[in-house]
């Protein structure tokens, strides 16, 4: 039977800045990447969107980012391996604090943003992340890019692993994303992501943009959750795999 | 047999700024308060505070503080009890990461400056800061004002406490500290602080401001990490407490 | 000829959480409190907001407030006067920065929130905050409470004031605004809130909450940029004002 | 008649961690870069600063960073060139504020840590940041590493410059600075030093790594503010400057 997960960045808030679509989505995904404080979140937030999980049963993941709160996580820093290794374990110390007194269980660990990219890329900053997951809770599953230096390090150490692919992201012929900067890189049309997740989830290959059908790992479908489209995106890819017979579901849940 | 702990905040460099005698003073203490990074410390001190405390077989405490690192946690803010509640678990959670990846255990908390200032006297505040403590782990140890707010809200929901005093802070004859603000509140001169301290370990008393003496709890003693003189009296206590015979270990240990 | 400045808090956006009324809100207001980055905005929303103002010829306040991002300025914290002068200062010369390079003109300084709320009561915070808005230049407009010790303090020192008022606050025997703890401190009825404005600035009174007509000084109103409805109330109390002969038009224009 | 000014980073103490080298060293030297709030100071002590530097006539920098006060701005982050204009902008306003309050003058601009060596190379960060400091004030004068980018960019804006050269570094044959990565990058003879830094302010040359004799542009020399020699060394190489015949004094001044 072909399962899959269905991931969702959640807990972006930040103090008087609300994200209105967390509630929602939380009915259509099965896994929640909570923000830890540095690139978005706040203790409130994170108290708030753990108890959210809980309630609907999702698995809950920390989802550290750099600190960089103006720009979201999303500016590459150039950080040490120890620092990537102190930063991410400050943050799953942080979340697992909620988690636990909420008597909830910490599933997960998905980097955010550019540190989500740059250990994609960097063994050392990738074996420095897997390490301090690894070394707060061996049983946390490590999500990380399909065919990235993550998931060849959390193998390395020792955990298990998800492998996390795209609906609205176009695929070279090596398996990596296509970089943003190219006008390729992005799939706006809602019938061909829905052609490409379903690509990937039931014959685990995806059509690259010279339309070679290359293997690609697909245990968890990450979902946006903002913008206006993002909750009813959500609900149509749950149904449109359920109607295929598709499991969904959290790795090892 | 008597004993007493000798406590320190610790931890309390920031990125390029050192706090040069956090290594020297674990020689002298029993318990570390390790700073978690809202209102001192950074994740690479708590990572490498944590080392030095579990090398010299120190008692970790997590000592979360008000968001304000201009201020070092000393200005009052306004939070309301969940936001004390969320805070204090954010830092907990936050510290624990590194104690738990370094094989160390986490010990006690302890509240910094504003915040246990506010709660040892704010039922509404230390109830929420102890309620953390609780959800967070039951075993946990809060260090607290003798006679505080704080030591009756975690006495009421179950959890141990440790009584703090001080050798360089006076004392009213209801057993609160002189404020601040007036003339007598501190104690510069050396040999009456020894004194003040062995009175307290050695009778559970202290003599106040108007020459009474008065009962007090005293099961850990506060010394402080930052001045010149701090790692010479740090010292010069121990061996003082040593010579009567008085036992210096942490609570429980 | 009666006149009425109309002002509303801007540029409250931060990093990747947007503020959407800010611009449609400047075709009804005819003064702009500008975040400096403390409370919110960022470097990037401030350029963006003095901006839009220029190019909508409203007068650009500087807006500062208490360095609590989380908390958004609205968490009282226990400054000194010093420190209240500083971050005045430091806020001031940030948005003075922008709005010179922007071939604009700096106006007015109004403090935000718990800033605000403080120095309308505390005649130290008050004098250390209009002595800074006086040392960076004299001729700037210092917007406060209507009857607060802010507005005092600028007379006291010398610089133009603006008393504010609320279309949507009501006010108590002594010319003060109901505290908000009250179940009667606001005013949700459209109706009562327009005409509340029309009675503060025609008759320079209001009527408070035990029925007496009570002077006040009305030259600036303040309007709330947050909320569905706040687009909408700005546009209707502008054109209630027009229709009643009343010119709208920031004070030294 | 030969001068060459002398430039120090100064107030960059934050909070409870001081910097305590500061007033000493403007004894000797004739330019402070006057940290901002990014990377390092708060507004406390930006006005201290200030003022000092006022009491002992030296002139007044502003000196942005990048917004990482963990990383003391000395990590590398991938900003654009319109952030890079606006945290500038930000900085030189917010320090204007004290300088002009306190009747000083703001006379230029140094770029800090590695804001200042990314632009020194990024041709587009190099625009961006002398074009704010032309937005600003155009009479500004821009502190850049001799045979940068920044020079260059600030030549074509049409501002006056001030190139930089190091007393404890090496360059290499095309003029730039030995990378830290190497080990011959650091200059730690006190002598060598000092016949560095009088070939270069004499000869307008310096010797390279390999032995050549190449030309350099020595205009305003750094000297470190931190460290248990900083202060001699500033007092040292003031002294020798000056038995040489050469004049020490800021650039336009």
């Amino acid at each position: 039977m072909q399962t899959i997960d269905l991931n969702c960045d959640m807990g972006e808030a930040f103090g008087n800045y609300p994200m209105p679509n967390d509630e929602i989505l939380l009915d259509h995904i099965t896994s929640a990447n909570i923000a830890c404080g540095f690139h978005a979140g706040d203790p409130e937030v994170m108290q708030h969107t753990v108890a959210l999980a809980i309630k609907k049963d999702v698995a809950i993941g920390a989802h550290p980012g750099l600190p960089d709160l103006q720009g979201f996580g999303r500016r590459e820093m150039k950080i040490s391996a120890n620092e990537a290794y102190q930063i991410t374990m400050y943050q799953i110390g942080a979340l697992f604090g909620f988690v636990k007194a909420a008597g909830g269980k910490l599933h997960h660990v998905k980097a955010h943003g550019a540190l989500y990219n740059m250990a994609a890329k960097d063994p050392s900053l990738a074996k420095a992340i897997v390490q301090a997951v690894h070394d707060f809770d061996s049983t946390l599953i490590l999500y990380g890019l399909a065919g990235s230096e993550m998931i060849e390090a959390a193998k390395k150490i020792g955990i298990i692993t998800a492998s996390e692919v795209f609906a609205d992201r176009t695929y070279q012929d090596d398996g990596s994303l296509t970089p943003r900067s190219q006008s390729n890189a992005l799939i706006t049309n809602e019938q061909q992501s829905i052609n490409q997740v379903l690509q990937m989830v039931k014959h685990q290959q995806v059509q690259s943009v010279s339309n070679k059908n290359i293997p690609l790992k697909a245990e968890t479908l990450c979902l946006h959750g903002d913008g206006s489209h993002a909750v009813e995106f959500a609900k149509l890819i749950n149904e449109k795999l359920k109607a295929e017979g598709i499991t969904i579901k959290a790795p090892g849940v």
